[in-house]
């Protein structure tokens, strides 16, 4: 199955590509809607996400390992089961919630022990514990357990923390073989993605991505960016990085970003994205438009009785007011969010549908002008 | 219009009716769904209750009036395009609210001086606001301004009071009439319900019942019920009341309530229901089946993977288990609210769906008997 990543389509770095999974196609660039506790937040059910166009739901190893548990989502059927959605699913590994979230934590060659945040109970967990809960959970993707260093951490301490991810990740892949060798696996085509780090040293980077491309895993993440440096340091990591992940796989970068962010990542050679902003801002009332955000708490909106974005073919502005989201939202009534958060969610999708059709065409870099152009203007 | 109401079928005092307005058609008995704030509670939105079978909105003149204001709604263009349902809508007249929620309130002949639960200012309302602000609001149904006095009130206080709900009652029609006439009005055919009172005096209900009959109003409801009174003089105080209203109009029966309170009720002859409590246990996990309430919360649903009740229709059956809804929950994510909203109001318009097929096919008293024996059960 090493071809099940095909590239339909190139413009410059830029790929236009397909990835086959047991719970079907993905069309890339894609955009990946997160559901931390195998729900979106903000009320949208997974009938919801049918009707925006998600191609793929990612869901937190770490959160679902808190609660309900793993075991039980297994007993269960597994996560599409449990949440009633049958096309793919992306897990992460849990490293970032463990390096994020949780307290007291104690990293080692093993793993990390930290303190969960919910009850504070005592846990490790290792790449053999990350692979295990996520074969449990039976995503269509796993993604490997590795440290997150912090982006102004100290050269010295990137070297080993690099290092150590590299011998995580070998653990990972032989874990997840032996996982998926069993009978009572459910999901026995789990796929592994390997995870490129390095801060912002671009040597470190060069150096980790092509030891890990010879893993010859079905796909590659870069994680650690988005969480403190510029755009523009952001920006020359993909650019160096990329060249050096192998390019009959498909490249996902980590909790990134805005549209800017996308479009400028897709010209880089990026495939996969995820990030929260779009749920997250739709219900503090920041709405996405190809004309740029709007803050729906703006007075100026009140007697509005336009959709967030005229033309715009999403659940919410087929039928809703500005006028009335932005009266729900001021009552804090949860519908407000949830038609805000299918607002935004439909946004990024069809942003990515937009690029893909771009790139087909072989426009995509005037695409990619046009729509920096057009976002950069005034709150309208 | 005075054959608005159409009795189809009668089985003792139980009346199977019809009732035409501008907005379509209400096939009775019917219960209506509580939307405050011209939204669902639990992140509703109007696609959803066209799917769980809602034939009324009913929306709070008093929450509406704080917040946005109806004036901004009728400068929108009116309750049913603001929040996008093109079917009937029934508002309150804030008289309930004015008397539960607002703080210092002073009641004189003109009507109520309070001051809002939002922002402390002060508000006045009498018969001719309430009428002009649900006159703006547009709904299909406006309620009389009345006083519901608490149910454990002295027998003069509730006299006194009910003489002037009725004289309260003539100036609403009055102005009603009027709003009607004007030009620039939205719903030139809102219909106006007046209101029966008489805490748990059935001579003074009575008496107040003949004289409301008197005025010839499209409708007529039971108000200061299921206030704090047991079930027996609830429903003692419908079945001596109800004969004195008139026959060819509708009764609705305010803010009632439990399945078996609306099978009793409508077997005393009650053709309009309303009630937060399907919205309101839902919301705590309190879910209702043909066999009585389950609460999710209960540690045996952990694993369970069918759904809140076998063979129901309702869009969270049809999807999703007892297990993720208690994981949701318990998680406190909004769409787990959501779901369980869904299912018991859909349970609740069902019920209503079974009580009319039961009254069609000349079965209601065994219906009725059966629902309540099998609800009485133990959680199962």
């Amino acid at each position: 199955m090493s071809e099940r990543f095909t590239v339909l389509k190139k413009e410059g770095s830029a790929k236009r590509g397909r990835f086959e999974t047991v719970h079907g196609t993905i069309e890339t660039p894609v955009f990946m809607n997160v559901g931390t506790v195998a729900a979106i937040k903000g009320a949208v059910s997974t009938e919801d996400l049918e009707r925006i166009g998600t191609q793929v739901q990612l869901s937190n190893t770490y959160h679902l390992h808190v609660r309900p548990g793993d075991e039980k989502i297994k007993a269960l059927g597994g996560l599409h089961k449990f949440m009633s959605w049958n096309k793919p699913i992306l897990t992460d590994s849990g490293g970032f919630q463990v390096f994020s979230l949780a307290s007291l934590r104690k990293i080692k060659e093993e793993g990390v022990t930290f303190s969960s945040h919910i009850d504070g109970r005592k846990i490790f967990m290792g790449p053999e514990e990350s692979m295990r809960i996520q074969s449990n959970l039976a995503s269509t993707i796993a993604m490997a357990f590795d440290e997150c260093p912090n982006s102004k951490a100290e050269r010295k301490y990137v070297e080993e923390s690099v290092q150590r991810t590299t011998r995580w990740l070998e653990r990972c892949k032989k874990e997840m073989q032996r996982l998926n060798s069993l009978d009572d696996t459910i999901n026995n085509e789990q796929l592994l993605f390997g995870i490129n780090q390095g801060a912002i040293f671009p040597d470190i980077r060069i150096e980790h991505a092509k030891i890990i491309s010879d893993m010859d895993l079905p796909g590659y993440a870069i994680g650690g960016l988005a969480v403190g440096e510029s755009h523009e340091e952001m920006y020359e990591i993909i650019e160096k990085t990329v060249p050096y992940l192998p390019s009959n796989k498909p490249v996902y970068l980590m909790g990134v970003g805005t549209p800017v962010n996308i479009l400028e990542a897709v010209e880089r050679g990026v495939d996969f994205f995820d990030c929260v902003y779009p749920s997250r801002n739709a219900r503090h009332a920041h709405l996405y438009t190809s004309f740029g955000k709007i803050n729906l708490m703006n007075a100026k909106y009140e007697l509005d009785d336009s959709p967030i974005e005229e033309g715009c073919k999403c659940p919410t502005c087929q039928r809703y007011s500005r006028a009335y989201l932005r009266h729900l939202l001021k009552a804090k009534e949860m519908l407000g969010m949830r038609l805000c958060v299918l607002h935004n969610l439909y946004f990024y999708n069809n942003l990515m549908t937009e690029i893909r059709n771009a790139l087909d065409e072989g426009r995509f870099s005037a695409f990619k002008a046009d729509m920096i152009s057009k976002m950069s203007g005034e709150e309208y």
